[in-house]
């Protein structure tokens, strides 16, 4: 199933209705590189009847937010369970991001099965980010609760699952990335950091460095 | 197993002590009529020896709440898995109800198994129900963090754990309602609205109707 | 499995480097004695190269916050899933206490299972515990939401995991404790009451007691 699926979200990644990244802001290959996933799940966007909102509006707050150096790895696949299982596994285990964030079907309506899939190829989960995430949601809108992201851990990469909705995504991204670098790096990542005059990426005194590689 | 059980709840449905819905508000059944299932969770209102509030109240809430026609669905079970879990198929898959709350069951005793059975029959877990119930309820009693109340879809039936205790329906229902209208017409459900001046039902602006069927 | 690990745990329980229980406050082994499990999960501390700081934490939090007869039992375990698993099923079904607190593991490093161990041994979760939890952290510092702690039920003990940080585990304590008398007692348990000066154990009139045992 992998071997037939991977082919097949290679072609689908970094769509030509998304922006391409500058190559002033994305680090070549390197050690201390943060590679991270952006998956966008959508029946209408993989198909390209509708064009993905979700996965520019993450790489535009990374690139906004992030000051260490990072590659994005994008993906656009449908609300279909297994290709979005084996599209995470890909990402976590072939292509090595630390970190993978998808935006999409995390709702009750008939195709959602993003948290399903998320839930299926993590080892270990982490209910505090579909908490905040839904608390901070809640504040906006009280539909936030039909929202059923979740979060969690495959081997060294967290995954963590976002709206759909871009500015439900920038709420989001505020409220749960200052626990993401320091997340990684317990999990034996790289070394993540922010502008902290936009948001301050928390971690003990002993687990700060002066300067980055 | 779910044969036997079937005859059996139906004769446990709309007990004597509960009273019965003034036929001007509950609509006949037509194509936007909604059906609600209300199940009661308990040992003794199933055998008689205690008279079930927690059923009435669901009935007397909706009642006052839902301005859209609906119909209810009323079964008391007691507090056996698997006859909890028969009474939820038979709810969702027969009666085909968009919505199920059951009262009652979801403390730490031993004999409290509803989540457990929400969990089994249900496909989809949706968190954000259980969190913000016990929040609401956290700011009336401390121990609300002993409820274990849980929602999940099953199908197009959307099945929400209420507690066992009136006002704590009461409590949980004006925070949970505004959101349950728009989730059962994500899954494909009938149209609920509500009075607006007790409780917003929110939609977007594109899933709002001016009249109702 | 169970009998090979057991030997290794007793050997391993009440450590050189945690001090004893002052005879005075801990009571004889009687009907009314409250048994409570107190489990560092750490390989280092297990191994004797750090000093466990989570336990005794623990210890002098409930000594100083508990009015009524309990007793403890001391144990330390390495992140190992299958040791924490069989010394809480030892805790819960041949110590009989009534709760067990683990310290440590709880975190997204590679060697951290305790919600895993403690899931595996429940036969219900109690999520509000890990919400609370999280909620009252968060307060504290951003990356509370990296906690996984967890609770649930084995048989009639509660089973909760605690931050392994001693001030992290003071405001967690303080923030469910108020539930756990309450919790035990439906699940058939002792009576445990606490100080009232210092924190109050939350229970409805009827199960208010003017005199203990």
């Amino acid at each position: 199933m992998k071997g037939k699926m991977k082919g097949k979200m290679r072609n689908e990644s970094r769509p030509e209705n998304t922006p391409k990244a500058p190559n002033a802001s994305v680090a070549p290959n390197g050690s201390e590189t943060a590679r991270i996933g952006i998956v966008t799940v959508s029946d209408r966007a993989s198909r390209g009847e509708y064009e993905d909102r979700g996965g520019p509006a993450i790489y535009d707050w990374l690139e906004k937010h992030v000051s260490t150096p990072w590659a994005a790895e994008r993906r656009v696949v449908p609300d279909e369970r297994a290709q979005l299982e084996d599209c995470l596994r890909e990402l976590a285990d072939e292509s090595e991001c630390c970190l993978v964030v998808t935006t999409g079907g995390t709702g009750p309506a008939p195709r959602d099965i993003t948290p399903e899939a998320t839930e299926a190829v993590c080892e270990r989960a982490m209910p505090g980010f579909g908490e905040l995430m839904r608390s901070v949601s809640l504040q906006v809108v009280p539909t936030a609760i039909l929202s059923r992201q979740t979060a969690g851990t495959r081997g060294r990469c967290l995954i963590v699952n976002l709206p759909g909705n871009p500015s439900a995504i920038a709420d989001c991204l505020g409220a749960v990335f200052p626990s993401i670098p320091y997340c990684i790096e317990l999990m034996g990542g790289p070394y993540i950091d922010t502008y902290p005059t936009l948001i301050h990426a928390f971690r003990p005194k002993h687990a700060k460095r002066s300067a980055h590689a």
